[in-house]
């Protein structure tokens, strides 16, 4: 069976200390991550040729993460039927509302699956649910993983017990 | 080769005008629809049993709508590993930005894929790119589907041409 | 007459802090607490242990501390009939508005008795003052804050008065 | 043992619509109630005179409602230590989000118990909730009243799932 | 001298009642107006075509009108380096703070000139002044219409100090 | 003819800091200044006393600061027919919105009168205008003022003029 | 004595149906009205020429009203030092946010007394408690009009506990 | 053929570290750049003297940066016919929303158009797309700095796939 892939897009390099944590997160769940500097606004043929491409280069979900004007989900996901996640940057204004709302407000037709703002680590996981539907591996793992962070809240839990 | 089969939870009946286009959106890409009413808060024992055993029961994405303080998403994704979908529903006040954020500021673990306030259509059409990645036909239809939006959009450019 | 007893319940202790001030509060008006770790969405199965024994495990009132998409009190009082107050927590983005309307914009059936972002020594105050309709010297206890608030700031009025 | 008694105040008769669905509420847990209009503005005194004097008129709970700069639950909570639960009220601006924030933002030692915007029947029930601490027979119809609440959503289930 | 020439760019053609009111401004400066229903996300291969055409297309302003996530005016200005101008269409929710977010934000080096929410017949007024730079027949007329609107306004102040 | 004397009146000392140049402001205008930290919520008592005397203890403006559920300007002016301004203090949650609606949003019949956040200055500077019209050497003090912020600005101009 | 004279400028005729309550507010504290469309961006000579003026034409407060970027309060304030008084009005979109944060924040030297959204009652009660520092018969006015506004909320008082 | 020119207009000159970005845009596009600091209000003689003469002056586009109630941008705007770029500068509370909806919410007849939240850079490439249509050379500048930028995000692609 092919091994699956997740295609990490941001908008800027500068979104990489937030993106990071999606590129562990599938790593954690084995999953091939191929991982891109592309905007949709200052390199948009390479945008279009991405995402046109995606299927067939075998990548099964796509997860685009931007900042202010975050048009990259929307973007990516008009060119290509496969499931776009989207990560909105909070950048130096607006505390993120403007990338959130460019993300997850988009018009019918091509939806753009939001996670929180700065919400990485989610993204990865959510693009490990998906494929978990086709790989059982994966399931297996996030079923760990959701015990592994039960059993970390509840070492807290003792923790803090303890404390008072 | 099983039926793909997605569950549509709201929160409350009063949802169902906008949920139906969600409805709708899956039947057209031939997704057998369960269609239900669990309130997060005033059925936690129902919502706790119907995400435990969603993957044993057969379903593979979970959609959830809710308005105001929409728990739902949040709640039905703690107890399963299955994506969950999450359509903020707009209520009486505060014009639906009580539900986008209570629905996609999930914290770091168990994400939920938020689309537009009222977005059902494009709830609807995500599970559809989701299942996709498994079932041909789904794929087939949904590219299909681009097209057909495209040619409608191209047939109002004409129309519209000719008016002005 | 038994103890009164108050239970704490924070999403991560991240959330400590903050929480911190409501357990002092709570001690001053001599409450019992028991402080936990409970996650909403990482420790469901914990968070309805704890909210559905509550009150044979003998607590009046629960007070529950949350971030971002703050599901935790409405969790909670989903399994419970004792008041739950809410204490929203401000992170890192959405200046604590997502925790805020998360909390308070619950629909009707479960309410969440929700005080200030970040405002957890009123979550402890307001505890007392429930418990006060019960335990007479709470009632006293509180009597004697408040004309100690008062002194307080009588005190740096006289002190400003010097200063201008 | 003597009666539960709790004080609704609305800021404007204009309140009242929704209003109303509080007062039944409380009605429903068996509770009496006293119905007034004082606005904090308009008539500081009577306001200042109901709060001081709330406690020894025999009132055990005070629920505010008011809208814009909702400074009702505020200023009746600086006059009294019994529990204030505020409740929102939108008018025609702002989308209920001004009354919202000044209901709830309060300063440190004065809580108010905000629960959402318009939410006026929560308000009745949290007012319940506290006061079924003390009363036993509340208790009793509180829990019956989740159990109901249950029922009716179990109820819309069924008849969804008739229509699906 | 060559005609100005003008693309109205609509998202949908719901956007019409809007945006009706900018074609109406450029046709009063006597300016070719071709109006177009492209979506960046249902037809993006038109949307390419027409940005990178635009200017040996012969136009030298482009307007661009969408709702919700409002990608359409920076995807076109990402083709193109004629100036873009947005309107963000407000629609059943947000109240337009999602389509102005959208538009306004760019990050840089692909600026989009916004102007205010359903702002149509702005948008028609600002490309007619950005054309008079060029074109002294356009340079006159939006003098004139300044001095109409002006002695439109004083005859409201005449009629309404009639009144009073 | 008697002196000028406005009372700054400011929830908590910690707003002094801000408060100051409000001080400054008065005092530049060689009006009175009578500081005070008077809470409407922790001293009620000391409010009411304070607004109800106001105007016979020869104060003919009332500036009241504070901040979150900023109630202390609509509190004052409850007691009182002098005018009320309201200075909306930021703190650390909320970038001061819901200061700045809980003060300017008053319900009809008891105006606060409002300016920016944290614009104490401003607040100052109103109260010398109000003032001025019956206190000629405020009005021509007001008037210099102008004059000398002009000049202010005219020669920041000419310096920048000189760096580029 | 003089009698004391209130200039009303609204943005445009549109306004009047809100700034009515203001001119009939005016009106009943026996206060001259000049009522004015005048337009900061359509007619910025007659806003200067009206605002330069208006001390010597005898008018002692000036109150803006307009909707949308709210400029009329800031414009006419830069050219007087009379107290400029500033009713923010709601349009169709962004609820009145966009009105109030133009008039309330302006920048340090000009202020601009903003009231509620829409309040335009309570910006002619501001100007009449302005001017009664100066005009005793306004301030006895004002006094009975406190006691008016307080008996008839307790009227309201007594017909609604008739009621329940 | 005349050389072109653009005004730079700051309200403060706090406000130049943020349009320094704008100069030095501008200047990369061989752009004529006069800076200045005007504030409409405290300096409305010269914002009006400066509108007014622009055109004559030799100016081609105006670009005008202000924070807060960012009135600058639409007073300009009033005394001439030019295109007019709003910057709305972020000051120390409401993260920018103030500046930008005071800007970009310009009502019908007086467009502003706005760009960014401190989006200095975009206003100076703004103007040089306006004035392309005129001047060939800057045409070809704006063709060769999109090439640029894409080479700019190219490079860091590369760079980042060597590190993944």
């Amino acid at each position: 069976m092919k091994q699956p892939k997740v295609a990490v897009v941001m908008g800027s390099d500068s979104d990489l200390p937030v993106v990071k944590k999606c590129i562990d997160a599938l790593k954690k769940f084995e999953i091939d991550v191929d991982v891109n500097v592309i905007s949709a606004h200052r390199t948009p043929y390479e945008a279009e040729a991405f995402a046109k491409n995606a299927e067939k280069d075998g990548f099964e979900v796509i997860i685009a993460a931007a900042g202010k004007a975050a048009h990259l989900g929307g973007v990516l996901a008009a060119y290509t039927t496969l499931p776009v996640i989207g990560i909105p940057i909070k950048s130096s204004t607006m505390d993120g509302l403007d990338s959130l709302l460019s993300m997850v407000q988009m018009p019918k037709g091509i939806p753009v699956a939001t996670v929180a703002i700065d919400g990485a680590e989610n993204a990865g996981i959510l693009a490990a649910q998906i494929l978990a539907l086709k790989y059982k591996n994966i399931s297996m793992l996030l079923k760990q993983h959701k015990e592994d962070m039960a059993n970390e809240v509840n070492e807290k839990n003792k923790k803090i017990k303890e404390e008072f």
